[in-house]
């Protein structure tokens, strides 16, 4: 459900996921975003930078300069640019010409991670982010596990086409996801809010599983649990969702037990590469360290999967050819709908 | 003697050889052939199969999924086809869209192969393959060895024009092959038959040599010997043939004492790759291991000679650029002719 | 200060370095060069030749060839070129057709190297070499080292502009050249003379560092050295120069120690890659050979260093796409004009 030609315009007008917080510091991090070469750093005071990533003199990596005080210096000629991406100084001259500069990217820290706007300036709002901490990224009462960065050789869209459409987890993850074998068989519904379009599959009765049983040893019913993905942009995905005990009978509510959320932050690297980032949120349990272990486990098995099915069908994209055409199932409730949300975005800005 | 653009169209009317019957079982084998991703396997009942090998749906390899009876199961979302390429299941929903299918190819299980048809497949007539059992493949009265496959990173034409022009075996196997040395000094002659164009060079009254030897123990002359290059189109050449006892006096004949034969199997994979499968067959002392075993030895030699000259040349077509053009000499008899009916072959139809 | 894009010509009127003097022998040498591939090899009574690196007849490699006296023979089908290029010998036939041929390049070997002619032969005029021996290469009382030759995947014109502004020196060789540290601070002037456009920046009264103590052990005071980069061509660039000893007194003249060269042949070896060859000279301790194994041991770790810039840069280059423009600051008083010169190169003559 995707475009897949490479011609397309990146949405620019989002906050995407550029670093976790904690890689930004006072080393120079280079990340290629959106096609374009950034550099991250912190200031002294600890502001989080974003800068273009290459010398507008002689295009070397500024990645391979040195922070001087809130200053990044080129390490080919000396041309050093302060934290609004200005040229303040120059060796062998006194004055610098005021076309000497380096592009600056508004970036927002919130959440344990810095956000960063690919688009005009201008467009920056941060009223545009999503709900982080609804969905427990950095909210009290919440626990947060950032997975390692995965970085995958295939175009963004496959991720979120994989992620709108959790039938797949029957059968790419169906060993690896205690329960998830029931999954593709649960049509799925769809939610519009007014932030998000959510793909709800609604498990209701679900025996124990050993990730059940570790979650709430303290229930030993059935369950109830909401296998979601929610769309809030190209940006961010969250999957999973509410856990409740069962009604046994009839009349009976379902009592809620919590929430365990996957967000998945997705920012494209280049047209046919994409930063994964992955972050676990719970609000129940939140100082358990066997929780917080186990779902980094979990994700250190998972995301190699999705990762190998990306590949494998980014590799298949040029043989596939003029006859591409995707066949939209029943699974296919999600993708198809979030597409044409991203293909009507007004904030589908220019890059500059 | 190839036109080298890659804007090219493959002869699609043809009979390529998809794989060796020992491959096609009940594990999916996957093979790009003309461009194509294609799955292989065998059916509960034993007949080989040839699907479309990516699941139209998300474009994921079959070969990554599962056979379920002759159906194949796609590993992504579990959507199911049986062995017409007809989708049978899609988890999530009832119904299946006649839509859901994957393009069935047809085959031909013969000689010890599985034999492709990549055009339309009204024009798939078992008729235009080529005479196997006249040259010792799956026939009564021969031994014949299916050597592994070779992938060349080369475009197949090169691969037509090293096997038309034997005069190479004087210098890229001068070692490997016993007599060889002498091929390049013997002017070739060209045979038309109905089905063929045989590229000839008749070796008169050669002396025995270690090969000959092996083959033919209780002869103890000279030896006539045919080299032949017979083109039975773009899939297929025979090289080898004909041994005889020399006639040791003017008005003798000479005495038939058998025909050894490299079959080359040829199949383009993709523009510029090519699968390069080798039989060797013969027609006396079929079940002497030591033969077989001898023809397997020179085969590992032989086979990474050419293959490193057909890298090297395509490797350096791009460098060679517009200035391309070929010379012919007198040993091009048989390429330039064969280019030709290549051109002007009626069964070049359409892929699709 | 380059035009980036590939659809430029190279400047074919230059004599290009192709290969040291001892790198051609009775061995084929294969290289290419401005996009061509080519061998040289060396006749029975000792010259230089230079011819294309295929045979017209199949594309095959000639470097896969071998030498027969002074001719060359294809290794694929035994045809056989003299060291004029012309075809001398096809087996199977007994004459060979006029147009078999291969072209042949002009070379002089001069100054320890052969140079090669790659533009119309007839344009050809050994007095368009550079002054190769005032800069100390081959002549009486100078001695030279050849480097090991670096092939740098990058664009030649990203190392004319390295070697062009030495204010990197300060920068990526600060710690590997001692007293570079200060070469970015020292405004440069340039110097037109006859034959090349020298970026001279003079350093006056430096106090002595390891370098120059090896170089002049028996000299205790101040230096006057001269970082030159002379730029003849975009062949040749030489760097370094004069180094005398500081006069410590307004009136007093400083008196010469020396003369230390970088000589820097510069070949295009495709459209992004880049054959470097190093040469150091001196005119001063010319047996000494701790002076020699030190330049080599400089020369190893400096190579590396810019290739690390030249090969980063590169891959930006990409990316950079269309917003590519440079920004010309005060150290750059060469490199435009020396790109504005080759622009305006009357030899800049078309291939053949």
């Amino acid at each position: 459900m995707y475009p897949l030609g490479l011609a397309q315009r990146y949405p620019y007008g989002q906050w995407w996921l550029g670093a976790h917080a904690s890689e930004v510091n006072r080393t120079i991090l280079p990340r290629t975003i959106l096609g374009q070469a950034v550099v991250f750093f912190r200031t002294e005071s600890g502001s989080a930078v974003a800068l273009a990533g290459t010398c507008p003199h002689r295009h070397f990596p500024l990645a391979k300069g040195c922070l001087v005080g809130d200053s990044i210096r080129c390490g080919y000629h000396g041309l050093t640019f302060d934290a609004s991406g200005r040229c303040v100084h120059i060796p062998s001259q006194d004055k610098v010409p005021p076309a000497f500069a380096v592009r600056h990217y508004p970036v927002v820290e919130r959440g344990g991670s810095v956000w960063i706007w690919m688009g005009s300036s201008d467009a920056a709002d941060p009223a545009l982010l999503p709900p982080l901490e609804e969905i427990g990224l950095g909210a009290a009462g919440w626990a947060m596990e950032q997975h390692p960065l995965v970085t995958i050789k295939g175009r963004y869209e496959l991720l979120i086409d994989n992620l709108l459409d959790l039938s797949h987890i029957s059968f790419i993850h169906e060993t690896t996801i205690p329960g998830g074998g029931a999954v593709a068989a649960i049509p799925p519904e769809v939610i519009d809010t007014a932030t998000s379009l959510n793909v709800r599959r609604q498990a209701k009765g679900m025996p124990g599983n050993p990730l059940l049983k570790l979650l709430f040893p303290d229930y030993d019913g059935r369950f109830d649990q909401n296998f979601d993905a929610e769309y809030y942009g190209p940006h961010l995905i969250r999957t999973g969702g509410a856990i409740a005990a069962h009604a046994a009978t009839p009349g009976e509510s379902s009592r809620p037990l919590g929430i365990t959320n996957f967000i998945h932050a997705i920012t494209p690297e280049t047209p046919t590469t994409t930063h994964y980032f992955v972050v676990t949120t719970r609000n129940f349990r939140i100082d358990d360290e066997r929780i917080a272990r186990m779902n980094f486990g979990m994700g250190a098995k998972i995301q190699p999967q999705d990762t190998d099915v990306l590949e494998s069908i980014e590799a298949t994209i040029d043989q596939v050819g003029d006859a591409r055409r995707e066949l939209v199932c029943g699974a296919d409730a999600g993708a198809p709908r979030a597409s044409a949300a991203r293909r009507a975005d007004p904030r589908r800005t220019r890059a500059s």
